[in-house]
C-alpha cells in the first residue's frame, strides 16, 4: 500500500469515494433514499457487510428527519454512542441526546430487580415527555425491553435504531422490530455497535438541511 | 433464532463461550497471551476477522500491563474511544485518559497549517510528562504524525495500539509501526475502529490484577 497525499478536509469526501467505487465494481446499487447511512455505516467499520444486512422501514431516514425537526430526540444505550452522536446538529433542531446507563440509580435498581441496566434505562426513557428516537447499538435486551412496553400498551418509541452488536439474543431482538409498526432502521444479524449507532444517527443528521 | 434465557450478569460470559466455541469449530486455535484481546475485539465487532488480522509486538499485553502498572496513561483520537476506555480500571493504577480532539485551538492550529486535529493532538500528547499509550481507533494521520515524531527524534511513544478504521492511508499507516522499535497491538488492514481501540484497552485492564 503506498501513501496516499490528500488534504485533511478531502478526506472523508476521499473515504465516501473508494467505498463507493468498490460498492460499484462489487456491482452493488445502493436505494438513494438509504445510501448516505448505508455508506457512513460502511465508513466508520470498514465492514461492506452493512451494503447487505441494514434493513429500512419505509423512508425511514426521512422519516428519521421529520422527526428531528419536530423536535424529537435521541436515547442511546451506551456513553460511547452518545460521545459519536454529533450533538451540535441535533441541538440545531431543539433536540438533545439521552444516555441513562452510567447512573447510579439505574445500577442499583437493575440489579434489585435483576434486570439489565440497559432494560431499567429504557423505563427511564419511556417516562420523557418528547418523543424519542432510540439509538441502541450495544444491548439486545434494551429493544426486548422496548417491545415489551409496546406490549404491554405502556410505551411506543416513535423510532428505532437497532444495530446492537454481540451474541446473545442479538439477532432475535432486532426481529421483533423488523416489519413492525414502529419505523426503523435495524442491521440484521450479529454486527453493529456504537460506532454504527452514532453513523446511523449522524448520517441521518447530515442529510438535512 | 430463538430467545435464550441468560441473566443479566452472565450475558458476557456467555457471549465470550460462544465466541470461543465457534472459533474452535473454525479450528482457530490462539496465542493464549493475546486471546483476551482478540476475544473482546471479535465481541465488540461480532467480526471474526480480528481472529487473524490483530498484530502484537513480543508479550504486547504483558508490556502494556507493566506500563500501566507504572502509571502510564492514554492518549486516544477520539471522544466515543474515551468514553469506551475503563477509566476507573485506569484510575486504579493513577492512570487517565486523554483526548485532545475536540478542542478549540487544535482545531484552530490544525486549520492553520493544513493539517489534522490528530496531527495536532499528537503533538499536544508528546508534551505530556507521563508515559503514554496511545490508543488510535480513527484517524491514521494520528500514527503517521507519531511517526514523524520519532523519526525526527522528538518524541517516542510508550505504546502504541494501531487500529484506524478507513480506506485513506489507514493500511499504510498502520503497517509504519508493525516491526518497529515501539511495542504495539495494530488491526492489519482497514478495519478498526473507536470501539475496537476501547476494547483492546479494556481487555488489557481487565486481565490485570
Amino acid at each position: 500500500m503506498n501513501y496516499e497525499a490528500v488534504k485533511p478536509e478531502e478526506i472523508e469526501k476521499r473515504s465516501f469515494a473508494v467505498i463507493s467505487e468498490e460498492l460499484s465494481e462489487a456491482g452493488i446499487i445502493l436505494d438513494k433514499r438509504y445510501a448516505p447511512v448505508i455508506l457512513r455505516c460502511i465508513h466508520a467499520s470498514a465492514d461492506f457487510e452493512y451494503a447487505a444486512s441494514l434493513s429500512f422501514s419505509e423512508n425511514a431516514v426521512e422519516v428519521m428527519q421529520q422527526l428531528i425537526r419536530e423536535g424529537a430526540e435521541i436515547v442511546t444505550d451506551t456513553r460511547m454512542a452518545m460521545a459519536g452522536i454529533n450533538a451540535k446538529r441535533l441541538l440545531a433542531y431543539g433536540g438533545k441526546v439521552h444516555c441513562f446507563m452510567a447512573e447510579e440509580d439505574v445500577a442499583k435498581e437493575a440489579r434489585a430487580r435483576g434486570v439489565t441496566r440497559a432494560a431499567v434505562s429504557m423505563e427511564r426513557a419511556a417516562a420523557l415527555e418528547n418523543k424519542l428516537i432510540f439509538a441502541i447499538g450495544n444491548a439486545p435486551t434494551a429493544l426486548i425491553r422496548l417491545h415489551e412496553l409496546m406490549e404491554e400498551g405502556q410505551y411506543t418509541p416513535a423510532f428505532v435504531i437497532g444495530v446492537p452488536v454481540g451474541f446473545v439474543n442479538v439477532v432475535w431482538a432486532k426481529e421483533l422490530f423488523l416489519g413492525g409498526p414502529v419505523p426503523y432502521i435495524i442491521n440484521c444479524g450479529r454486527k453493529g455497535g456504537s460506532s454504527i449507532a452514532a453513523a446511523i444517527c449522524n448520517a441521518v443528521l447530515y442529510g438535512m438541511s
